[in-house]
């Protein structure tokens, strides 16, 4: 079923204590097309990026089935670009330099291709811009989701509550929703929440795992204890990614449903923190993602003991 | 089947965001004791206390089915005391008082009654006395569980290796792995210190919850989310209870029935930190108990696809 994901295409440089990259391929959406088309294809992508960006990227992005039509390119202009610095356990990271280039003054143009959109995937960016692409939108999705930051929440607290209301699944970190909340508590805070408009919410833990919130129902899937974690930068939107992918193939916004997902994005996101960036993402089979997801379910199995008897 | 916890029997005074206490009935074996009553009786304890200790307290253990044969009140003196005041966000503590009292000298003097031990539960106390325990008992118990602490890897390393060498079962949390291991990755750390002598790990993550390593495989129970968290205190001798308890009521030591036990045993944690101290564990039902199981069960329950189609 289509799905359209907008996002940053970008570049960023990484430091983590097992090595760092030059200039390296990244952008939440670029991490959230690569784990979706591992589930349905064409993934419709929405971005801009300068002229500075390599076409063989633009090609490897093609090669797993992520429509580029909409993909801006910016002449005489540069591709937005992070880079930073993980601590020695990678639980906090030192933003080095942050430049907006392109993504300034990004016009999300939808293609007229892309307009029956089914699903949507909104990739961390401005909430202006993201409440831009739904407005743009002829016909409502079936549903919307958002992954933002504490940064829109610091920065831009009412933008970014205007289009919370507009879509169906919220999908953050601890931090970020007690935050969003005002309460420490998670499952106050998930309340709280799910009176702003969405849903469904996603409150993403990292190594601790991922909650999902639905009226008054919650589902938790654990990440995988891993003996490496090699990069943590695209997790979060992998995980986004292999999440919408599920139910863009699916066809199904069912809680059931929503719960497989989340196993679908705690899985992909296990095997980005394996090597630097999206490089994980770009040659997985599915027997290796069937066997992690088989992972997930035997890490928390536990057969009663009658059915044992 | 027989069951034995050695640990302390305490005063705590407790101070959290919700309010304090004064000199309340704590300390890991009191917890324990508690717990693992819920799953068998009776629960053989020794421990240690002043002539402070009101009776009223040891008749409360009593009528929960604790034996107090063992419990050695030592008169003139004072029992061991711990006060202590929580963040506001419950994550960490700062001790206010520590007055070991009864506990510098303990002697662990096991009544011939409770010779025949067929579980053995060694709560957090001085390694040296921890071992003592295991040489005095006749027979080879079928399980040793032990719990400790940072505060034994600091000060009596060499004892607490030596201790560790001869049990089945250790308990510790996450910190406290990355240190007796030297290793950041839990699944790394898990691998060095099964090398040690246990067969089983458990690694207690709070309120990210707990996991269990044995050989090759591992087995996640998440915390239960909870609305409002009153007092940590005792979550994680009450988790150890819980754990031993249900592993002599079933006596059955497999994987399999070791990880029934700890959700047991996250069960009657989330039950501990509802109320101040102990306060929570002295009037549970069994109906309570297996509503709470059940919460766990259904947290993490995935039907996949094929079975609902």
């Amino acid at each position: 079923m289509s799905l359209l994901v907008i996002g940053s295409v970008a570049f960023d440089a990484l430091e983590t204590p097992f090595g760092k990259t030059d200039k390296i391929i990244g952008g939440a959406a670029t991490y959230i097309s690569l784990a979706a088309s591992y589930s349905t294809r064409p993934v419709n992508l929405v971005a801009v990026v300068g002229d500075d960006f390599p076409q063989a990227d633009i090609l490897t992005l093609e090669e797993h089935g992520v429509d580029t039509t909409g993909l801006q390119i910016k002449p005489g202009e540069k591709s937005f670009f992070w880079s930073g610095k993980y601590s020695q356990d990678l639980n906090s990271r030192e933003t080095i330099t942050t430049e907006l280039n392109v993504l300034g003054s990004f016009d999300p143009v939808i293609p007229t291709s892309y307009l029956d959109c089914k699903y949507l995937m909104l990739g961390n960016l401005a909430p202006q811009v993201q409440r831009l692409v739904i407005q743009r939108l002829v016909n409502r999705p079936k549903l919307i989701v958002l992954d933002t930051m504490n940064f829109w929440m610091d920065s831009a607290a009412a933008d970014l509550l205007h289009v919370v209301e507009m879509i169906d699944v919220l999908s953050i970190n601890d931090e970020e929703a007690r935050q969003l909340s005002g309460e420490y508590s998670l499952v106050k805070a998930a309340r709280k929440i799910l009176t702003l408009g969405p849903k469904f919410l996603i409150i993403k833990k990292g190594e601790h795992g991922a909650l999902l919130f639905h009226k008054n129902k919650v589902f938790f899937c654990p990440a995988l204890p891993l003996e490496e974690v090699f990069d943590p930068t695209g997790a979060g939107d992998t995980f986004a990614g292999g999440f919408i992918g599920h139910i863009a193939a699916t066809d199904d916004c069912s809680f059931e449903n929503l719960k497989r997902a989340v196993v679908r994005g705690s899985a992909m996101a296990s095997f980005c923190v394996e090597k630097f960036g999206p490089e994980r993402l770009l040659n997985l089979t599915d027997e290796e993602i069937e066997a992690r997801e088989a992972q997930f379910a035997e890490l928390v199995r536990v057969v009663p003991a009658a059915v044992v008897a």
